[in-house]
């Protein structure tokens, strides 16, 4: 295949195959940007870096083959842009890594499942340095084995902008899914993670700071409580959603799902002091991190009344009936993020 | 959560989530781009021109959750970048959305498995005229409907480069995945499916033509004969892919995975005399497309030399002691993709 359209045009991707066996000079140990390693040769590192599997069929093949022991299967996917979800200057590779599975693994936490396995679109400048798709596998793997899972497979094509897609899939280990429709009211709200921290850290960096680094960590790395997903599940959550958006614009969804309204009490947030803290050197009210801050991944989730909550989890408010979130007695309109603000 | 990167800084993405019953207003019926339209007035819209699924919960939620009957499920991903893995002058955005699905579905046939949904992601410029994402969404449904199949959740998010990444799920109905690691001396090479058809639409549009439309069509919306996936696997296909780098490069990953040398026969192939008269048209040799062309995704495979092999599959080879590819002959080194081809 030639003409003149080669240099600029490709054909469509290939998953992550590994050419085992075959020529591994493609792998070269002087190559320092993605380029000049080529595709195989970042195929392999990128592999290489993942560590082991428990997929039935793991990475370098067409596709990769998963358990799915309960007869079903969660499914989720998100997309990170360079510039847009994260920063190069803000964020060391290793983050963005930890960051991509997370927001992708909470997903199926939410859902009040267990991650099964995760695939990884890389879609890379060819002047991108090795150094960081390597750090980057790094935090790929931290943060699913952490999670209790692994990369099973992926994609790695050109693009001028570096962009990531992570899929993640999970098991629902028998139970019915927790989605956002079975609020009733009478139940109470519940929270389990941090809140306003992300939103926080990511104040601090805007405004050109690099600490409280636990603060600015926070927005690097979000924590989500993966465990307690399918802990609320078993306690019988009738409704639950990560917060990605927002605390009021998630809870917003899963009103509208449900035909309730979600009353909140401010005094049952338990803002850090060092939420408190960062609030104050900023002039900023920490609880409007809390309320519509996203990214911290922290699961919101809705408990008959009579349920007795673990430690893990806070509870900050009550569904009732109407429609729409009221904080402190008075209604709110989501402040959350819509990726494509109407008229910008 | 304010300050001056709100603009230029996002944070990290969330699936497809439909505010059911939440303000329709974000629709607005005279929006003509994707950011007057809004993400949530986007997902709207896309999600109403996909149509109906079978999944046991479709988009909307945290996650998507699928049947599995068999107990395992089959995942592969992939992503096609603008002016990389299309050309919105050369294709139509239904015709994107028709490769989109086909060529990660592909995937899923080439192991031997039936498709069961797929997830999207599309990262849109905000310039982006609506009517691109209807019709994007137009051809996605009409792929996975061809498919059996359809699409059950996805992300949207902004981006400046349109990237689209779908990731594909399956079932292997009780059978052994089909991977490319089982070819054994004595195997017969076959092959279903177009070659070179797609190689040949991309060398006509590249010189400026637009016709004949059947082979500038090939390479708009490949045509991988799904079904002959499964059908593989029935007859004891022992390794299979599809072809989606050119059919060296691809059975040069099976002769490798499996340890053997694949002999090709070039005149065992059918050439079909459209493909001819583009040849002599162009000047090319049509055998070069059918050997290196990629994106047609035709199924490759190999099977014990007594199995008898409907209509839809041509032997074209045979597998022998050794290793890498022969071609009438003469050991081939691939001339399919490499999306970072080294040192450029």
């Amino acid at each position: 295949m030639s003409g003149p359209t080669k240099e600029e045009y490709e054909p469509t991707a290939r998953p992550f195959r590994r050419p085992i066996g075959a020529n591994q000079s493609w792998l070269e140990e002087d190559a320092i940007t993605v380029g000049e390693t080529g595709e195989f040769g970042l195929i392999d590192r990128f592999i290489a870096r993942l560590g082991p599997t428990s997929a039935i069929l793991g990475p370098g093949d067409d596709a990769a083959v998963l358990a799915a022991p309960d007869g079903r299967v969660i499914a989720s996917t998100d997309a990170l842009v360079d510039g847009r979800h994260f920063r190069r200057d803000w964020s060391s590779p290793t983050d963005v890594g930890h960051k991509a599975a997370a927001q992708a693994i909470a997903d199926i936490a939410a859902m009040g499942g267990v991650p099964t396995g995760v695939l990884v679109v890389l879609a890379s400048p060819a002047d991108l340095p090795i150094d960081w798709t390597d750090a980057f596998a790094d935090g790929l793997r931290e943060e699913c084995t952490h999670a209790g899972t692994a990369v099973v497979g992926g994609d790695v094509v050109r693009s001028d902008v570096l962009t990531i897609a992570v899929t993640a899939l999970g098991d629902l280990q028998g139970r019915a899914a927790v989605t956002r429709a079975g609020a009733r009211p009478g139940d109470v709200v519940a929270i389990a993670g941090r809140l306003g921290w992300s939103a926080a850290g990511l104040a601090v960096l805007g405004r050109g700071f690099r600490s409280p680094i636990v603060i600015v960590n926070a927005h690097r790395r979000p924590e989500p409580p993966y465990s307690e997903g399918p802990q609320a599940a078993r306690l019988g959550a009738t409704a639950m959603c990560d917060v990605s958006d927002g605390l009021v614009q998630d809870l917003g969804h899963i009103a509208a799902a449900s035909g309730v309204r979600i009353e909140l009490t401010s005094a049952d947030f338990e803002i850090a002091d060092r939420l408190r803290d960062v609030g104050s050197a900023l002039g900023v009210d920490p609880l409007a991190w809390v309320l519509d801050g996203g990214e911290d991944h922290a699961l919101v989730a809705t408990f008959p009344r009579a349920t007795t909550l673990p430690d893990q989890w806070r509870i900050i408010g009550a569904v009732t009936d109407g429609s729409g979130i009221v904080v402190d007695g008075e209604q709110r309109e989501p402040a959350g993020w819509d990726h494509f603000p109407r008229g910008k």
